[in-house]
């Protein structure tokens, strides 16, 4: 009998019959083992429980306690789903099976009616008659043509076939729904005990807008009831902070493919806060010795090759435009070679730096529209860039006063959950990097004494520099659970060379700067989301759209007065709205708290007799009365403040 | 003996034998008209003094003291130049020979070195040897391939022989030079009295930047030396006001045609200019109703299809981006479609209106790269746009409030030169016009009374509408002489229907809206050049860049007490430098009225002792004291009333 040698993570090398599963391995071991395993992982690759293994290699066994025994978990799940709308819909054909970070979801196609959610019911209903009959999945290698037959009639997955290039296909069939996705399954759908659907899209397939719309049903799966419930709780707390439903229902910002995919449409109260962040960072930013630019969009190709973006980034960017007199221009995908224009329209001296160069800088990327989300993944943004051109020997403090610069603008903001990545080049593949180990060295060193003085919290990460030098990255805990980040700085040796920059130094001689490309709040579409979701929408009032509300209880005895009001306020550059409406007063209130105005006024008889107001704060329930000045006050130290009264 | 008849501007029709010339003619009525002749109109066209006229028609004999007879002086003295060059430099080629507004130009290349302003002398020397020998231009017309012939060598002049495809060409040679402009010249270049060369700069063939590169020779002539004084003069002005030189001299911006024609970079000080006026608007708009919004550069081409733009607008519009999944993405031309998507967004009730829609807009023209000039005409350009969406009984009301807000902003900035032109459709033509005469009748009548009402001067331009609506255009006079709109406010009956616009009415019915677009103070790029011309640079307080130098007497015993003025200053958001450099006082104050700061402080021991400045105003040869409170108070105030203390 033939044999198999098999080494397993620690270190333990074993013989093995040739074709034996990862279930009989997990077995041989431990029951107790062989009851959580769901799969295994031969070099590397995920494999089926029950796959026969015909090679040496090394052997992991995947339990559900894992994220892959997860992952397993809900492509098994999905499949169930596929084989419920299988049976009820015999027509229906599918596109992408697929993990998420929370789930799975399926595309699904039928001509004789799209699925909904109004069909979860049935379709549920259906999947649990499926696992309860514990209906097996079937795993099998067949030639591409054996598996082409089998999906004859679906065009989608004929082509998902027709994709993997291999004459041999692993299939997973359950019921008459066909899988190709080469996952593993769970052996016995029998485990898919909790499981729910959760909704439905529409997604173009292969996520180009000139294909046909599929609809995308979501759902999740979980080995355990109380799992679930985690989930769907969270499920709810993110739509609860998705900028795309409260930037509709606040009325910020839209989006419409037909005019044009991941291009925003700011409306006026999303303009506003936009506004309010733009004026707010190039303020702080000129206060700290940044110079503020404009520069165009539009530049000749030739100055992307120069940078190396055409020859390194050419697919995250937009097709050039032939203006037909031997000029190709290119939107630009990102400001720096702008910024560089710049530096080199005068002879710089050692003088002049660090000279920081800033500028909101519009720029357009492409990215697949499958890909794009409500403001926070578009084409055309504009970003809070700077470029600072620094000597060498300025490097550290140059970082600390951008460190200081973005920590303080944080604290403006309110952001507390983030943390700092310091990323270094790898040690053992320096050949992959910018070719000046000294730099490198010395630089490195810099940074980290740079936050070691600050006192600032980090991790650090080798290999995670870019090819051009090493950079901090602040990474901030998102409403939504994920990570991202929000800030960067990032040394650069690499276009001060490809530019030939150079300044006059003390000496007389010309020396090569170096670039220090930093972003804080970064870009303003971005942003703008990440703030909405962190404050659900309820805007401090520096940055409110609607900063109060005046109320008059009644219009004919109490609006004289509430216009009094607001031209006072008005005159403070605070933003108010009457709502003089033929409605309730008590309906008034409610809807300012559901447009989430920092500060609702009632104005009645009391009020108008005192030169008074009744103020209710937003989120609280009970009313104040102040004077009219005294309001005023208040409502000035909390814009001065970025309503932190506190700081 | 042929006849032909020919009418006089009179009226007054009589006959002249076949061939007779204008010369004879202007000699046949009197002697004193033939003094002053120098061409004839037959038919409107401007022909040769000397051509012999063979067919009936409206004859006109143009005297020297019009503007043709400006052009024709002109025209022959490029001749006298083309001829002088061609003498001097036997193988120089010419591109165009052409009059402006304020002389000519001729284009020439010669390989073996090109012409630059310091052969000027020579040249000069050469053309007034023509003048004296009273060379004379021969008028002839030649068959194609004669004319053809005549330039053999010179590649630019076939062309333009060439592109008149036309089998007879009209051509006049003075010495060996060949012009085809077909334009009548001078018959005795005697006249050639007061003519002087002024400049070179290099102009590419037929403006496109994938041709040669010519060096144009500009020159000016005058009948009297008087004219060619006053002339010289304006020049002189208007170089000092070119708002290009000035750009240069100031570091506000540039134009680098290397990295794109038309694209200008704005350095700190333009940008600090720009903002400064694109918060003053946004500002001022706010405070009267608009709402501001952000809209994206790019829409899908259909968005400009259904707009009209692409239909009639298209060759001033940059080329389409191919996305590669089935959208078409294009720069915008014109804001307005992306603010009809603003206005759709909702359903719109007449509770809502007016509508008025702002933003600084972005936008994207077509130039010929040769009709480009530093700010004034650009490919990239941001607009301070708007568009009001009324009912159509509130056109007069909206177009008060416009003029209001027009008026307002003329004062802040101290523009008083200007004149209001109300066109109208041309009552003869109105098929030519958006077909709806009620609301053409009305809405006329609207703005005329509004303007009556305001009490505002204007004239009436019959036949300057727009296709889609009459409009008001506000024509200010430029520092070099001309005149350009500078503000517009348009009714505009088209666009909704194109959109299909509408609004509930009170009686619960759907209405169409009329829109108004309006622009208050033009693009940034055209305001800012401007202004910089009305200002010769020297910002008020408010706009300027730099608002104040500090001047330390002796750097080691005053700069200390200067550190602490400026922090005082810059809590107040005054922009301050210290001019500590090591150079002598009287160097410094000198450099500060060259860079127009309006401000410059003068700090010496007696001014640190008292805590008071030494205050220089921008223009003025006098100091005077004040105490740094006094100080501070002053350039407040200033900066707060737009620099118009007394308004």
């Amino acid at each position: 009998m033939e044999k198999i040698k098999l080494e397993f993570p620690d270190g333990t090398v074993k013989e093995f019959a040739k074709e034996i599963t990862t279930e009989e391995i997990a077995k041989s071991i431990s029951t107790s083992l062989a009851k959580k395993a769901v799969a295994g992982r031969l070099n590397g690759e995920l494999i089926d429980y029950e796959f026969p293994l015909v090679e040496d290699g090394k052997i992991e066994i995947i339990t559900k306690e894992t994220a892959e025994g997860l992952r397993i978990l809900w492509h098994t799940a999905a499949l169930v789903l596929g084989a419920a709308l299988q049976e009820l819909y015999p027509t229906m054909n599918f596109g992408e099976v697929q993990e998420t970070a929370h789930g799975f979801y399926l595309d699904t196609d039928n001509a004789q009616g799209q699925v909904a959610e109004t069909d979860f019911e049935k379709i549920t209903q259906k999947m649990k008659a499926i696992v309860k009959q514990n209906v097996p999945v079937k795993a099998a290698v067949l030639s591409q043509a054996a598996a082409l037959k089998l999906v004859a009639d679906d065009p989608y997955t004929t082509e998902l076939i027709k994709e993997t290039g291999k004459d041999q296909v692993l299939v997973h069939r359950l019921g008459d729904f066909v899988d190709v996705s080469q996952t593993p399954t769970l052996s016995q759908t029998s485990s898919i005990k909790v499981f729910q659907l959760l909704s439905v899209a529409g997604a173009y397939w292969k996520g180009a807008s000139s294909n046909p719309m599929l609809q995308r049903v979501y759902g999740t799966a979980f080995f355990k009831q109380k799992e679930l419930e985690t989930e769907l709780q969270r499920r709810q707390e993110a739509r609860e902070r998705d900028h795309r439903v409260i930037g509709n229902e606040l009325d910020l910002f839209f989006v419409d493919p037909k005019v044009g995919a991941g291009l925003p449409y700011w409306m006026p109260k999303g303009a506003t806060i936009r506004r309010t962040i733009e004026r707010y960072i190039i303020d702080k930013e000129v206060s700290r010795g940044y110079e503020h630019v404009y520069t165009p969009v539009l530049a000749n190709l030739d100055l992307y090759k120069q940078s190396g973006h055409w020859d390194h980034y050419r697919e995250d960017m937009f097709p050039p435009m032939d203006m037909g007199d031997g000029e190709m221009l290119e939107l630009r995908p990102m400001n720096c070679p702008s910024h560089i224009q710049i530096y080199n329209h005068h002879i710089r001296s050692y003088r002049d730096l660090p000279l920081r160069i800033a500028e909101l800088g519009m720029m357009h990327r492409y990215e697949k529209s499958g890909a794009l989300t409500g403001l926070s993944r578009v084409r055309e943004m504009t970003l809070n860039d700077g470029h600072t051109f620094v000597a060498p020997d300025q490097i550290e403090e140059e970082f600390k006063q951008t460190l200081q610069l973005m920590v303080s603008v944080y604290a403006d903001f309110d952001i507390k959950d983030y943390r700092f990545r310091l990323s270094y080049r790898d040690p053992k593949n320096t050949h992959k990097y910018f070719d000046d180990d000294e730099m490198w060295e010395k630089s490195q060193k810099m940074l980290k004494s740079a936050m070691d003085d600050l006192g600032l919290d980090y991790f650090e990460a080798e290999g995670e520099a870019a090819f051009y030098g090493p950079k901090l990255d602040v990474q901030t805990k998102t409403a939504l659970g994920g990570e991202e980040t929000l800030s960067t700085i990032q040394l650069d040796f690499l276009l001060p060379e490809k530019f030939d920059l150079h300044y006059i130094g003390a000496d007389g001689e010309e020396h090569r700067p170096v670039m220090i490309h930093r972003g804080i709040v970064s870009t303003m579409e971005r942003f703008t989301a990440y703030l909405t979701e962190i404050y659900k929408g309820a805007f401090p009032t520096w940055l409110a759209p609607q900063q109060v509300t005046i109320i008059p209880v009644k219009n004919e005895l109490h609006e004289e007065y509430c216009k009094q009001l607001r031209d006072r306020l008005v005159a403070h550059q605070i933003r108010i709205e009457i709502d003089s409406r033929n409605e309730k007063m008590g309906y008034k209130v409610r809807q300012a708290q559901v447009n989430k105005v920092p500060y609702t006024l009632v104005v009645g008889d009391k009020e108008v007799a005192e030169n008074g107001v009744s103020v209710r704060r937003y989120g609280e329930k009970q009313m104040t009365n102040a004077t009219a000045a005294g309001f005023i006050n208040e409502i000035l130290a909390d814009i001065e403040s970025y309503s932190r009264p506190n700081k």
